[in-house]
């Protein structure tokens, strides 16, 4: 019996891209006449079926929330996936979980996946990838065809949908705040590269608490990290660019860190440096994960209450599932941070 | 248009479990006749479809690898499913996870629905909910309709497949030599009640090991927390259970725990007692994840090789998925241990 064909093989068997397979078989005219015909005479041949997801909503609903992440090993987004399924078993909703690994490509893959008949709708957080590419049409086409998206904290303004966000900018305002209020006068920051829209957001709340405390900002306080080196598997690297903000920056006194490993790597290089916490330098962390729980000294942190933020998702989703007009109205809901005062800051 | 009904709308209407609606769907002697045809009539009426796992296996393959385990907010876990996502990705398989939340009833339904057309075959580790209930059908039911199972770390022999598994009880045998090695005289056990039966192993592997030694084993030394106390939300509660612990034995100088937040909570306990690590007492911890590694002093472990694991399970599975004979034996790998020594012990 025949197989049934995949993006992903028609992808690898024309040598275009995933992305160009998806917008041929819908007729974007993004793509050259050619490569779209090319790509519809191959779909045809090999029999493959696009999601008719529309269709599969109107004749069962699976009770499934699909959720896509772009990755598993990482706290924030655990607490995330514990929140929705707090809400989904109140609502009698269950939940599967899709990885994007950071990956454009698989995220196109495993939401089309999950569209296919196993689900209700997403709640999802963008992948790197998807972000650099700034291709954003499989989360349109899934909307147009249909069926909801929520994004929570990864979101973009080019896809209109329910939103939950971290009020990212407060969050890191707060925490130079406490920094300077606490005595630190040499406060670095050590964030992401800017695409990843929740670093750049906290660098610059990094920047305004500075400018409204009279602080001027210097370059070598602000560390970007590579974000290959958030992994577990690359600390040691890691640890040697921190090392040169410090060797950089002899007075550095305070330092905030967007997630909990960038804090607890350079409270590690602070003890290096012999350098006495919270009495010579003091450490505000982002994301209150077990790290800064069990840290010693515990850590100073800024919690965005995953839980909540996984909770108003799968409430958003599931009342727009269970609402029986069409509603084209989308909300953006913004969770609070709080500031989680802990050992390592006076 | 009809809604399809659920397994587990049909257990509510008729207020009998989901086990017992799945059983009586296959006309499993277990269950009264009355009940049986009582839920085999109310499936009729309300359109209930059965998976038809065989029927569809013949039709498609989806290329995709379904994940049931216990919970997610675990490292050893993510270490897994990091593992499985290497070897799938190699070798041309998708990953979509379901989350048991250590639930019989979850278990079943999550399958049931993963099963139904979105996967080829499951890697899974047991809920501890159905290690309690001894309640297996719904693996066999899945087995026999010709969708392969490779188990991991929580197998139970009652099941024929595939399985990976590690040598708890070696591995339980490594930590002891090497505290009774280091010069620790009273160890104590923190572990977790018997029906789980890598806490079994683990408890075992202490025993032996103290027998070999002629250390005679004393009750007061063999804490078995309740497994509600290992989430991050009862710390307290096991906080106090380590101290009576501590209080009964005034000489203990080494301690093995079966995971990683009982053996953080336990040095937390000795530096509330004065206690000095490892002058004083010495401290083993299971798994190896970030805990252990950033933990001041850092926590000696012993290494489960999570994503050796996964990358295993996969293995096995996608050979079993691509092997075009039906092949009945099955194999169980044994994934080895190992002693991470790091500042906790001497």
């Amino acid at each position: 019996m025949k197989r049934k064909v995949t993006l992903k093989q028609i992808a690898k068997e024309l040598d275009v891209s995933i992305s160009t397979v998806s917008k041929s078989l819908r007729n974007s005219k993004e793509i050259g006449e050619d490569t779209r015909e090319k790509v519809q005479a191959f779909a045809k041949l090999y029999n493959y079926k696009p999601n008719n997801i529309a269709l599969s909503l109107k004749n069962r609903k699976t009770r499934t929330i699909g959720i896509m992440i772009p990755e598993i090993v990482h706290h924030f987004f655990s607490k995330v996936i514990r929140g929705i399924e707090l809400i989904a078993n109140k609502r009698g909703y269950n939940v599967i979980v899709g990885l994007s690994n950071e990956s454009f490509d698989k995220e196109v893959i495993n939401m089309e996946m999950l569209a296919n008949g196993s689900i209700d709708g997403f709640i999802l957080s963008i992948s790197k990838e998807t972000l650099l590419q700034q291709d954003y049409h499989h989360f349109h086409e899934t909307i147009n065809q249909g069926m909801p998206i929520v994004m929570f904290d990864r979101v973009v303004n080019e896809v209109n949908c329910d939103k939950v966000i971290v009020d990212d900018f407060q969050g890191s305002k707060k925490a130079i705040n406490k920094l300077i209020n606490s005595g630190c006068k040499n406060i670095a920051i050590i964030t992401t590269k800017d695409y990843v829209n929740v670093g750049k957001l906290r660098t610059q709340g990094y920047l305004q608490a500075l400018e409204e405390n009279q602080i001027p900002a210097k370059a070598s306080l602000i560390l970007k990290v590579d974000d290959r080196l958030v992994s577990e598997d690359h600390l040691e690297a890691l640890e040697q660019e921190i090392e040169q903000l410090f060797k950089q920056n002899k007075k550095l006194d305070g330092v905030f860190a967007v997630n909990e490993l960038y804090a607890i790597t350079a409270m590690k290089v602070a003890r290096k440096f012999k350098k006495k916490i919270p009495e010579d330098i003091q450490f505000i962390g982002y994301t209150d994960g077990v790290l800064s729980k069990h840290a010693t000294p515990s850590l100073t942190t800024i919690s965005q209450h995953g839980q909540k933020i996984g909770e108003k998702a799968a409430d958003l989703l599931i009342d727009k599932l269970e609402k029986d007009s069409e509603d084209d109205s989308y909300q953006t809901v913004i969770i609070e941070t709080e500031l989680i005062e802990r050992e390592s800051t006076k």
